[in-house]
């Protein structure tokens, strides 16, 4: 195997993983030679194409840390996160759709009761949040596990502002034996990603708006049923049809209705696809 | 722009960069999408393989610094570093031919004097490497600028012994005005890549070995002159049809001769190509 050249070493590279003995792994390495040199024969990418290609993959990854998650972004921004959304949620009819997961979970947020408020702090107008946990035959949810995060009214997590304690617009609820769930927050607004790391200077170089519609996160577990992963949108957002990252639904879009004291009610009811 | 699935959302995510001023990426990216998307949906990837693949591309990166370049030795491993060589150096017959760069070369090596020993300490069986640097019509390249590097004889960079102050193995010379050369070093043995990060994980579950056979490298950089980036392999090594990161060309395999003081020698004559 000396003298490979581009004819021939994809061939080559792929028997070198001949002997891999998990099957999957096998298929996903394969497959994975063939798709990134077939994209590199195509652009005929040069060396010093490939030697940036490398200085943004390293400098992607050292961008991360414990609140800030790059190649997530970058994967959002490419559409491969929505993608792997859209292949593996094909849900039963009726059941609530999922949407990108997207860089700003933070596992163990704060556990909060029925009614707390959420935004702890967190600047916007307030809001209220209410809606129910149901399986797709209608039966509650009971005890259903309820995670909620959400950027302020600056565009800004928790976890983007540097100095400070504890969490803002995050939270964890346990939804009522009813499936009933509700909570105050914030109201969302729509909000730039990231830009200040390599994913913005993929955007700055490619004329692409960073902007995502408002929306409230959600991720819902339930022993029997399916994690959901989703967002729930505000309608008439101006950016709901240009999301940065390729996430609406329009079953996910509601209203954020104003209410006589200038606070905002939200209503939304989530279904669980049993878990196959 | 609402819904997208996996039939649409390839096109959609392409249509967003049709504003990107500058053409070359615009072809870079719209095909990076398209094999990125055609990877995803041909092993219908998982969203559990794709938090790996997030983690496992932040882990390579995290791997890098100024001594460690992980995402390189991802390239080598996966045969794109040796694809994109082989699509950029279709140099005329005669010229010597050009290999993988590999992660552990260092801007700004030491200055040597020909006859200088350039291991500078690193262990192994002394040996005298000597030369010509010419160009295609045999004109010898007065003053070319040759780098070397390699590891010692327990397979080791410099780079990668913490605590090693200044460079070992590793070293600049310039060509005399007829364009031959001479150093002395340390016989070059084959060694594994490192297999303590990402890379080696991959290996690992892949059942790959690591080793690559025996050899110098060399970055030969004259005016008027196409830069060579190369290695010299050691003949007999057992690793010259199993490379770990398919490197080895046959033109590019040498002697390393045996003397009666116990020492080597090894002769290789460089031939550039002209500048484009």
């Amino acid at each position: 195997m000396r003298n490979l050249n581009q004819d021939n070493i994809t061939q080559a590279v792929i028997a070198r993983f001949a002997d891999t003995p998990d099957p999957r792994l096998k298929e996903i390495v394969t497959s994975l030679v063939q798709h990134l040199h077939a994209f590199a024969r195509e652009v005929k990418l040069t060396e010093g194409e490939w030697f940036q290609g490398i200085d943004y993959l390293t400098r992607t990854g050292q961008m991360c840390d414990a609140k800030r998650q790059e190649f997530i972004l970058l994967s959002d921004v490419l559409g491969l996160s929505m993608l792997t959304v859209a292949m593996n949620n094909d849900k039963p009819q009726g059941c609530t759709e999922a949407t990108v997961f997207g860089p700003f979970y933070v596992e163990g947020a704060p556990h909060y009761e029925l009614g707390d408020d959420v935004a702890n702090g967190a600047s916007g107008e307030p809001c209220v949040v209410r809606g129910t946990v149901r399986g797709i035959g209608g039966e509650p949810v009971a005890g259903a596990t309820i995670n909620v995060w959400q950027a302020d009214d600056e565009g800004r997590y928790d976890v983007q502002r540097p100095g400070l304690q504890g969490s803002q617009g995050r939270g964890e609820l346990t939804a009522a034996p009813d499936g009933s769930f509700h909570f105050r927050t914030i109201v969302a607004e729509a909000y730039p990603i990231p830009t200040d790391g390599p994913v913005g200077e993929l955007l700055q170089a490619t004329r692409r708006h960073p902007w995502r519609p408002a929306h409230l996160h959600f991720k819902i577990d339930a022993p029997g049923y399916e994690t959901l992963i989703t967002h729930v949108f505000r309608d008439g957002d101006q950016y709901l049809d240009s999301d940065a990252v390729f996430g609406v639904r329009q079953s996910l879009v509601a209203d954020w209705t104003p209410l006589p004291d200038g606070s905002h009610a939200l209503v939304y009811d989530f279904v669980l696809n049993p878990a196959r």
